[in-house]
């Protein structure tokens, strides 16, 4: 057979830009990519994986702050990643649960990278109007789970929405004296929170770890990510669905690698307990586990191994 | 933090059940699957991967030629899959050079499964015509791959497209010698062929391999699965692509465990040694690759490991 070499790489460009010269385009490229949009069910409840987008949020030797960089970069080589950047794609899910039209954790709204913002965009593709959500239930903070809320005029893009956010996050950020103890780099999220949520304070709905935020969405506390961090776990029929928030980010690093402490983890050690809690749990009884950060549609299972945590993607369906 | 177990599972589900009776649905459930399309570039050259669908090919302990079904299953385990049918999703790419529209294989014109035939339907939403395709390349003669070019009532999906062919495929299964001397689960691939080729034997190309079948996409045998069996290397600019069609199918059993002989192979001898050349070279240059029977949207890279293959896929972008 022929070898397929670099040369014969080179070769067939040659010909390539030959021919091309030689005829006319009959079909235009499309320039721009398909929505990003995946549906399943547990039990009665349909759910939408939405996808927003992807950073790349630019690291150091810093990044990972209990081990080597060295060995940091063997897990970003080992997952065709760059040294530089940690790939942090973001997938929302909906919730339609047959009473509500519920949404988890809203995206980007634009505002953090040119790479990401397409939430709303794939929500119309998916035939679901923004004003038709009932609730938006945000798991924490950060400006790529909060910024959605809001387009970049201010205006809210859910605008019939209940807004309900974590009690213990609430109380965390919203403290002046933990905004004005915060390191400068830690400023800029607190400020951002008010900035969006300045004038709501009156609507936005408070609710406690632990209960339920829609019929079979309950809360489970998973702090250490940010105080108030949360996690859902969605029941219809015989069926559940862990929906693990930021428990763990990119699971090429953070699953396979679980006691790794992120610089962006507010708190690293209970971090890392509570990733190693929900985990175990999640592997141990196979749970359907769906992760903010894992790679579109971010749905799958998780497989103890010798050294962490694989996570399995879902083959894709074309029937639900 | 309240304990996530079985329980309390029920409990919500029961709490679930209790919140829908109370409330009407605000919006209905969008009850399908989203399309499944996925848009990226080598050089100049958009490809488009789309999916058809997935099909569960039965299994039986006699799948696997060469290996105890204890380990068989215990791959299919690791994978989330079932142990009697394997999951064999079917991806298409379409190459827009820029001058030539060229459709690679064709899905199964949803006469395999009802779970698959969305080929067409994907690639209208996509926003390419079907009469727009130049060039129908096929890798090789199996019903998934060849069954598009026709719907289920006998008509061209690509009435404009050239048709073309492997020649030493067209040799093999076209010779009646073949077809009288295969085993009867064999003959039914043979009688297929016919029915799809019979009435455009005259317009069919065959193509040689090692040649190009369009500009910048290079023919490359790679004999076993079938005697004809072709994969292709695309290039444009300093990039390139390797399709490598069913030199492995489902990554998690056949990349991870090269040296399995499926029953579905004509040559297993031949197919693991093609398998393994074209994966070494792959992962060895980390080249960009796609599988017909990788998961959705099939495209990423070859990582070898101390026991086989790890098939590592693309991070999905919303710029080209």
């Amino acid at each position: 057979m022929p070898a397929l070499t670099r040369r014969t790489l080179v070769a067939g460009t040659a010909l390539a830009a030959a021919g091309a010269a030689s005829t006319m385009a009959a079909v235009p490229a499309a320039d721009k990519q398909a929505p990003a949009i995946y549906r399943y069910k547990i039990g009665s409840y349909e759910l939408t994986a939405l996808y927003d987008g992807i950073w790349y949020r630019p690291i150091t030797d810093k990044f990972i702050r209990n081990a080597p960089f060295a060995e940091v970069e063997h897990a970003l080589d080992v997952a065709f990643m760059p040294h530089d950047r940690l790939a942090t794609p973001f997938t929302a899910l909906v919730v339609n649960t047959g009473s509500k039209l519920v949404l988890i954790d809203t995206g980007t709204g634009g505002q953090i990278s040119p790479s990401a913002g397409e939430l709303r965009d794939n929500l119309i593709a998916a035939g679901i109007d923004p004003h038709g959500v009932d609730a938006v239930v945000i798991s924490h903070f950060h400006p790529d789970h909060i910024n959605g809320i809001k387009d970049k005029d201010n205006n809210l893009i859910f605008p019939n929405a209940e807004i309900m956010v974590p009690g213990p996050e609430w109380a965390f950020w919203m403290d002046d004296g933990n905004l004005n103890a915060a390191p400068a780099g830690m400023k800029e999220t607190f400020l951002n929170q008010r900035r969006i949520f300045a004038d709501m304070a009156k609507t936005v709905t408070h609710y406690e770890p632990g209960k339920e935020v829609a019929p079979g969405i309950v809360t489970v506390p998973a702090p250490g990510h940010t105080p108030g961090h949360t996690v859902f776990a969605i029941h219809s029929g015989n069926q559940s669905l862990m929906v693990l928030s930021d428990t763990a980010q990119h699971p090429a690093v953070f699953a396979r690698h679980p006691d790794w402490e992120a610089a962006f983890d507010v708190d690293g050690k209970e971090t890392i307990a509570t990733r190693k809690r929900l985990f175990d749990r999640a592997s141990a009884d196979r749970m359907l586990v769906t992760g903010y950060h894992f790679p579109f549609p971010a749905c799958g299972h998780l497989v103890k191994t010798a050294s962490g945590y694989e996570h399995v993607p879902l083959e894709w369906q074309v029937t639900l």
